[in-house]
Parts: structure tokens; sequence; C-alpha cells
């Protein structure tokens, strides 16, 4: 076969992805998640062919039926016409890789379509955090030419929060106990949230979780009334509602907010790019090696610990 | 007053913690908190009177009762004559605050004690979060002797759990129900508890959870066998055995681990120091002014992320 018989360069790769080739998608995805050399390169050559996927972010506390509402969204889409890419994101965590698998099992009937692709990113190994890893492999979905790219958070923390700034429209799902509503607020859920699901609504209390969910938010000034929608998604009721909240958010938010939206997003992504890079050029060999012979001195009160920390900086920054 | 009349420089704050001056120690923390100038040479200059304390940090689920079991370990230790200093660290959360102070009202009456000293602190708008924040002023506490530090987490994350690498002995308080069990599992508190202390144990399930605790505790391999005590500290029951479980631990460790202990506490330390630093050298200013330009112009596409990247990185390091 070809595909064994000649070496592959990244180069290769990168006009197979433009050809909407998936086995290119999923090594380049590879590349990227472990920032091989040139993952860079890479992505700044296919740069120019980004941006023109809608980003669709889910989260919600554990349990709301966040893959259930995935596997929806990605059918419904799909009966549009439009190919999806599926982007799970799942954060440093030894307990939850059997779950997430579990729920991929679902996924089976979208995840035949060859116009659906899912992968899942962990923060385990990947430099950065989950939110760059997400925000990086996104731009391989958009250079890929998905239409729709959905961004699904396995928990809830300050990871997946960052990870929902990578989305142009945010859905937190909930499950109507009044619990919920109150954790999704302390976990900081309130204030990224776009449009708010309400799943499972077919078990008691969905109209109760609704208006303690309109009084939390007349409470906050919001120019955007987020649309709140109660679904099933495991009967596939309420997802044209669903699929409708995120057009109305999009359309209030309009080019000029998107952009607006789209920059920021940018900002954090290149801010945080810097201080990985910076990161790795400290901790080199060199610098472990230093640093640790200064934490025993440090430790025996050999040497005080902010004199450590400026010579320390000295060794990277020789100028300042 | 002489207070009012003379200006009071670090140096004399400085000289006063020395001789157990309970307001230079709050004012010392203040300017360790917001990383005033000069703060660092501070604290390297008493440096040479840190290292004294035993910190006992303690944490777990919400409802488990720490701020009581804090009140009572603080009170144990004042039976035996010791100083107690307290640190309660509330990780950035607008929702939490109201509930620390709740807390801090039973505190009342080791907070009429002299010999007792209470302080929060929050991650809000301290620079390098919480776990820095902490053990700086931490080094503050030992500077000024007391014998005993009590550090208090507020709720459970990732930021509580790097603050507890800051103790010497970390107590892990639980409730009688198997949910909690599982709940302080999967928030990484199974790996850096050196104790467990299932709180509230007039509650029914209490040998339940006990037992549940010893089954999950022989499945890792573990040199030291993890006390595990039962309290109903708002009774004051089982405080001494919980006293005597921290002693265990702190004999197990014997000299040579605490010493690894503090050496790798240093080392965190001065890695996140440095970090701060360099991100602070980054981000002034111009470093600012920069990002966005740039975050607007790659938005456009007039520029590829990555060579951004690179452009902002030869900004502060020029000679890389």
């Amino acid at each position: 076969m070809h595909l064994m018989s000649a070496p592959i360069t990244t180069e290769d790769l990168r006009q197979r992805i433009l050809n909407k080739d998936p086995l290119a998608l999923s090594r380049l995805i590879t590349l990227v998640e472990n920032h091989r050399p040139g993952y860079d390169t890479m992505l700044d050559k296919l740069y120019p062919h980004t941006g023109n996927s809608l980003r669709i972010g889910i989260t919600g506390p554990p349990g709301a039926g966040k893959s259930t509402l995935v596997y929806q969204l990605a059918k419904s889409y799909r009966q549009q016409g439009k190919t999806v890419g599926i982007l799970a994101c799942d954060p440093t965590s030894p307990f939850s890789g059997g779950a997430l698998l579990g729920d991929r099992v679902r996924m089976h009937e979208v995840a035949d379509d060859p116009e659906v692709f899912i992968r899942s990113v962990a923060s385990r190994d990947s430099l950065g955090g989950l939110s760059a890893t997400t925000n990086e492999v996104a731009l391989l979905f958009e250079a890929y030419g998905f239409d729709i790219i959905l961004l699904e958070t396995v928990g809830v923390g300050q990871a997946e929060v960052d990870v929902m700034h990578c989305a142009d429209t945010v859905v937190v799902a909930i499950v109507p106990q009044s619990g919920d509503v109150v954790q999704a607020m302390k976990a900081g859920l309130m204030e990224i949230a776009d449009v708010f699901c309400i799943n499972k609504s077919d078990q008691p209390g969905a109209n109760l979780a609704e208006q303690s969910l309109q009084q939390l938010l007349s409470l906050t000034m919001r120019d955007f009334s987020n649309p709140i929608v109660q679904t099933v998604a495991s009967k596939g009721e309420g997802i044209v509602a669903l699929n409708e909240a995120v057009e109305k958010h999009q359309a209030y938010l309009g080019s000029d907010g998107q952009l607006r939206r789209r920059q920021e997003r940018m900002q954090k992504m290149l801010k945080q790019s810097v201080e990985i890079r910076l990161q790795q050029n400290l901790w080199d060999e060199a610098g472990n090696t230093l640093l640790e012979k200064f934490s025993i001195e440090v430790t025996a009160k050999q040497r005080p610990p902010f004199a450590a920390v400026d010579h320390l900086l000295n060794q990277v920054t020789p100028t300042s």
C-alpha cells in the first residue's frame, strides 16, 4: 500500500487534511496533542483555512446527560446536511476514563457516519492544560472544514470553564433538581452560559428549575436574555428548540460580537502559548538541576528563598 | 501614640514580629498577600527564624465540619501550652465569603486567647494563587514562633490540594456517608491524606465509612498505614485520638522524612515564585499592549498565531 511504502511528512498530512482525509486529521491531532516538533509551523500554515466553523460548547454537572445531548445535536445537524466534529474534553483524572468510554458507546450511530468525527482530548500528558489543547485541536477541526464543532466537557471545574472559552456559544445543561442550579452557579457556569438546557425535563421539577433559573438570571444585568430550553435528550425531545436557541444567541452576537469573542479567545490562546514556551525554556535539564540544588540549600537555610528565585530567573533572562 | 507619630518601616515590623507582636504580624501578612515592594527581601531576612512550627493541614468536602475540627484542635493544643496560628485558605469564590465568616463566629472562644492568631487568605487578588500566598504567610507565622500552624481549606479543588502540600501532616475530614468517601477520592484527597478523620461519627454509618476507607487504603501500596480517627468535633469527642494520629504520622516521617517533604515543598515554592515573576515581567504594560494588538491581527488572519507567540517571546527573552 502507498501509505506503508512512502514516509508520510507533516506537509503531506497538511495537504490531506484540507482534502478531508480523516486519517490525516487523526494523525495531526496526535502531533498537536503531544506538541511534537513542527506542530506550531503546521498550525500556522493551516491557519488561513480556519475560522469557518460554529463551535458549540456543552458543559454542566455530571449526570446532566451531556453526552446524549451531544449525540442528539450531532444527529440533528447531520439531518440539516452539516458536517460535525465532536471533541470530548477530559481533564486529568484517572477515574473518568472509564465513564467517558462508556458514554462513547452510545455514539455508535453518529460515529458510523463518515461526516461525523469524534475525538477525546485529555490534559493528562498534554502541555499547557486542557483548554490550550482543545483550542489547537479545534483549529485542526476547522481546517478540515466541519460546519459544526461540538466541544463537550466531562466534569465541572476550572479546566472545563476554560475549555468553554473556546466556544462561540456555550450550552449549560442541568437536570431538574434545585441542587443542580446551585451547583452550576457555584462552579462559575452562570457567567459563561449563553443557553441553558434543562435536560431530563420529564422528571419532576423541570418547571420549577426553569423558574429558579429565570429568577437568578433576572438578578444579573444582561444584554442578552439567555434562552432556557427543556429537553429529554434520551428521547430526542426539545433538540429542535435547542438548535434554535443556539441560533438565537448567534444572531444576538452578530458578526461584531462574534469577532470580539474570537479576539478574546485568541488573546487567551496567545498568552497561554507564550507562558508554556517560557516554562519549557525555564525547566529544561539545567533549570531543573539548579532548582533541585537550590531547594536543598534553601531548606538547609544555606540560601534565602527569594535570593534563589532571583538567581533562577537570571539564568533564563540574563539581560533583565 | 507612638504608633501614629513615627512612620513604621518594614524593618521595624520585622523586629517586632520576632518579639511576637500580633499587630506587626498582621501588617506583614497584608504586605506579603499583596506582594508590596520589599516583601521578598523581608521574607528572606526572616527566613532563618522559620521552620520550627508543625504545620497541620485540614481539608475535606464541604459540610465535613472542618472549622469545628480546627477550633477543637486549637483548643487542645492550647491546653498543652502550645501557641497556635490558624490560616483559613479560601480560593477565589464570590460565594464562599459569607460561609467562611459564619464559621469564624464559632471561633470566638479561641480567638479571644492572645496565644491564638486567626487569619483568612484568599487568592482573589493575590498573585500566584492560593498555595503561594499560603506558603508565604505560613513563613511569617513560623517567624512569629507559633508551635502549631493549622492550615484549613474551605472547599475541595485543585487549589486546596495544592495548599495541602504546604503542610507537614494532612488530615482529610469526611462525614459518615459513603458518598463522601467517593467524593474525597475523586478530588484527589486520598493521595495527599496522612490521617483520615471521620467527623460527625455519631451519625449512622461511621463504622461502615471506616471499613470502606480501610478497604480503599489496602488497595494502594503504602509504607505508612494511615490512621483513621472517628470524631464528633461539635462535642469535642475524639480530638485526643486525632492529636495522637498526627503525632503518629510525624513519628513515622522522622526527621529524614520531614526534611524530604520540606525540600519538595520548597521546590514547588521556588518554581512557582520564578514563574510568577516571569509572568509579571512578561505582561507589563508594553507586553499587554503587544498581546492585544497581535490578538486582533491574528483573528483578522493578518498574522499566524505561533509566529505571534514567537514574536512575543522574543520581547522578553531577547537572547534566546
